[in-house]
């Protein structure tokens, strides 16, 4: 491989791995907006945790377990603790073909692992136990992710099957939405929420800039998302993602828009920024297979999916108070399914293939998360109490408000009372 | 052309196109923080439809209208709907010399396309009807901003005049400040701003720290408004034209902060972020052609023209929440004729073909923008409300509102009551 | 030097200086954050014109005076004012074999420059006199930070004596935070902090998103400060400075998580996002010599040190409402002893040097602050009145609020009155 060009692609995936980075921001921004001012510290305090903890479990077992570099074909691989820099080939300058080192691997690969848990915490947001929450976020990154994952990517079953799923409309995007939704399930909706006459009180998020600006980091970040799948530089394949990816965004927002505008007579600001998050979840899976106008019809599927979808889970009464899993889960699944319906793969073979894959990890993953969570319900306890929850997780939880409260001398301070 | 150049220069066009997107952010947050509280969710909705129905009327006919292939040194040119990738050419490999792929072009310059009407929408804040302002957008960007960009970018009568535009003072700022401009003579101030008395009472903004926010992530993808549009990623141009687009933001700031400082007595933080804005708006015409020096001394007069501006604007009242007309059009005026005054194209040739054709583009712009906004006055209505105005655009246009309320979860409510 | 592969390393490295600009974006939100909302314009104010000073006068004497190419291994250099193009090396092609050209270098280290003077704004924040401030930082930008950065960067006497810092854990943070100390001792403490039963009263921060968000944005921005002083796009050593600077960030947050659970049995949300910028910080020095496992444990040590120090300082009485000298100074001292621990470059003589290198670099910063602070002490004075500071800056200094007013009509409102 030629040193410049090895050069070129290496830099794309480090800037495509700082982009991922900027995501985990853009889901602090996002669930941060979202929920009640009460509640804002625990989330960035969650959302902090997670990408740190990500990163250390991704290191620790993580990157082996989704790419084991053994059992092709199969369910399960493991190839030790820690990295395992490949033996002669110093600083993993032969890996990969010449797109990338071994470290760039590892960690553009670890700042997705943790994106999963993220989904999770906007879902069960403004109920769920801190502790809890951290624990089940580590196990979901550490083994039930790259567990599905290595199906796919790291050469398993689904992938020897055909299956196809370019930058995780489902390996991500779905098992963060399965992973929410059995959190839900187990967690139950916020109190007040679904009333006893049957009415539905609406708990507005406390900060609008927070979420819109959240929105666009995550569009800001996707380019590196889909960009980065590419796992080169080349020049055709790269540009062709930015296109698809940016018209599905543009075009979830448009659909979610008119759609949103038709059934509730108003310009909802949230459903537009589902809207685009939506589409970006759907393009994701075949971001590099879709042509521009392919790109725009299922980015606007996804944005009349968005307000749909939300409608749906508040009819049966699943409390998601950032839409997680109508964006992550149902546009994850709609995206899936587009590769056998648009695009260089489409056929009912590939559909068929597509549909199965995605059932097979969702079923996993939901296996997986309902246990954990149902492990912690009965042990620690996973839901906070109706007093705490109703001061807010802020003070019961971190003794700090969001808002004019809470800063660096209190510790201190309270220490030396 | 050798094939990890190639590559190079197309990650630099890409990183750029995310630089430029980061942009419509930037604007959303500048603008959020210069409007009243309650017109934040209006404003937030606003640019979140503008950049998605922007890309998706750019891939329609905006790119092909300004880039048309056809008409060399005319004032129209059309390349058909939708993209046309070069025949014969997979993936637009040859496709300007190497610099980057026909894709790569595209999103690019299409990130720069919903700019403009970007800069539209800050002006006109706080009172215009958003579906008035969303016909509006759509048709600027889609026509208007095309038309008058193919004279220089696309080969037009303008670039054979020997008009230079690096980067957009002209084509991009200018367009945008005349539709403002054109725009705000027509919807008048927000009531209460000009007195019967001659009184002008201020209406401040709901929040600075989203303000500075925004003045920062626009001087961030000012990096790849003026570096992608070297068109490669040349070492020596790009690094220069890095250097003076900081230093003239720079001096910009410093400029604004002296001037401010000597007529109002007070340290005005809006003045030194118009300031940056300025001096960035001043030296995207010539960035490519100053010396560190040269881009100093424009920053810097950008800078003294902000709050002269600011005033002078007030003083004929022509009510702009945002500055929009003093940044974008003044400066942009000021950064044109300055390529005729400083660096390697000056004389007064240079200056005098500089004149001209900002004036070209700006009569054009204006005429367009002026009679698109007087036809939907005409016939939709412009403006809200004096009760709407006074209750703000968040309840009476999107029955939300951008603090403590305005979640995903109101539209299912309403939808079920 | 390969024309590919000089533009792949200069768009690594220009990209480097984007997010390094960040930084300074990054610095503003979490400082915002953690002031009180009346002190919020004036903290915004100081980091827009610190960058914009700093840049300038970076151009004017700075960068000469760090990298002046004249009297290697020596204390003092100065190679004349403004920059100094190679001779006969049009565009400084020729310059750093082809890792980057001269403007690169440039702009690169003139955004490392002004964030050694945004640490100090974070610890004198709520009660500094803002001129006092802006000449302070200015001076101390543009003498003191290149002159001790000539003696290990410039080829000066640290460099000869094998010292080792690889992107600036002294260099710049323990610089900035020695700066801070100095600053700190000579201000005093903001009023009613310290009280005289021995209490000592909490001053809470105003809003813990916008911290949150600049310590995201800060690691964001650190892949470029690290990344960027491999001073190439070199892929073995680019991508090994992500993983440890990524792993010691994440150790940071799980070892200040851990620690301050334990001393004040809460979550705490400022200590953890300090753990961050420990950890970051901690790396900073030997980012390029150490294995991820070294990394973590740096970082998690330094997450160890932040409640530590942020009570050791509120004990003797240096009130620093950021925690500047702990995450800068604190964990900037332990990252420079730390590549004698660890690494590749562990030993007992190493640590000597590391040890007397930083304590030379801080004894001069801290004498030259100190000196400085001083004068302007007995001078101008750099305290403002107890009744400004019990108004507020905002008001006091820029006669606006940070919330609910200021915007640019006022001023020229004001002009006109």
């Amino acid at each position: 491989m030629d040193q410049a060009l090895f050069t070129a692609n290496n830099v794309w995936m480090l800037v495509s791995t700082v982009l991922v980075f900027v995501m985990h921001l853009g889901f602090s921004a996002l669930e941060a907006g979202f929920v009640q001012k009460k509640n804002t510290v625990n989330i960035l305090f969650k959302n902090a945790m997670i990408i740190s903890i990500g990163l250390l479990t991704y290191f620790i077992v993580g990157f082996n377990l989704m790419y084991p570099g053994v059992n092709e074909g199969g369910f399960f691989g493991f190839g030790g603790f820690g990295l395992s820099m490949p033996e002669g080939d110093a600083g993993g300058i032969a890996y990969a073909d010449g797109g990338y080192t071994y470290y760039t691997d590892f960690i553009f690969q670890g700042m997705f692992a943790a994106t999963a848990a993220t989904i999770v915490s906007g879902a069960v947001a403004e109920r769920i136990k801190l502790n809890a929450f951290l624990i089940f976020a580590t196990l979901f990154v550490a083994i039930s992710y790259p567990i599905t994952g290595m199906w796919k990517w790291g050469a398993g079953w689904l992938d020897a099957a055909g299956f196809y799923d370019f930058a995780g409309s489902t390996l991500v995007h779905a098992v963060g939405g399965w992973g929410a939704l059995a959190a839900v399930l187990l967690l139950g909706a916020r109190r007040g929420k679904y009333q006893k006459n049957g009415g539905i009180k609406p708990i507005p998020g406390h900060s609008m800039p927070l979420a819109a600006i959240g929105v666009f980091l995550l569009w800001f970040g996707w380019f590196g998302f889909n960009g980065g799948s590419v796992l080169s530089a080349d020049p055709v394949a790269v540009s062709l993602v930015f296109v698809t990816t940016s018209l599905a965004a543009s075009a979830g927002a448009v659909g979610a828009f008119f759609l949103s505008y038709f059934l509730f007579k108003s310009h909802d600001l949230s459903m537009v920024l589902n809207g685009i998050l939506g589409g970006l979840v759907g393009i994701t899976a075949g971001a590099d297979l879709m042509s521009p106008m392919e790109a725009i019809m299922i980015g606007g599927i996804a944005g009349l999916i968005i307000p749909v979808s939300v409608v749906f889970f508040d009819r049966i009464k699943i409390d998601d108070p950032v839409g997680a899993t109508s964006v992550h889960l149902m546009c994850g699944l709609w995206g899936t399914l587009a590769v056998g319906i648009f695009g260089a793969k489409a056929g009912l073979g590939q559909l068929w293939t597509q549909l199965y894959g995605t059932l097979a990890v969702g079923g996993f993953t939901f296996a997986f998360a309902f246990g954990l969570m149902y492990i912690l319900k009965v042990t620690i306890g996973i839901r906070v109490s109706e007093e705490e929850e109703e001061r807010g997780l802020d003070v019961a939880e971190h003794d700090m408000e969001a808002y004019e409260a809470g800063t660096v001398t209190e510790p201190a301070y309270q220490l030396m009372k």
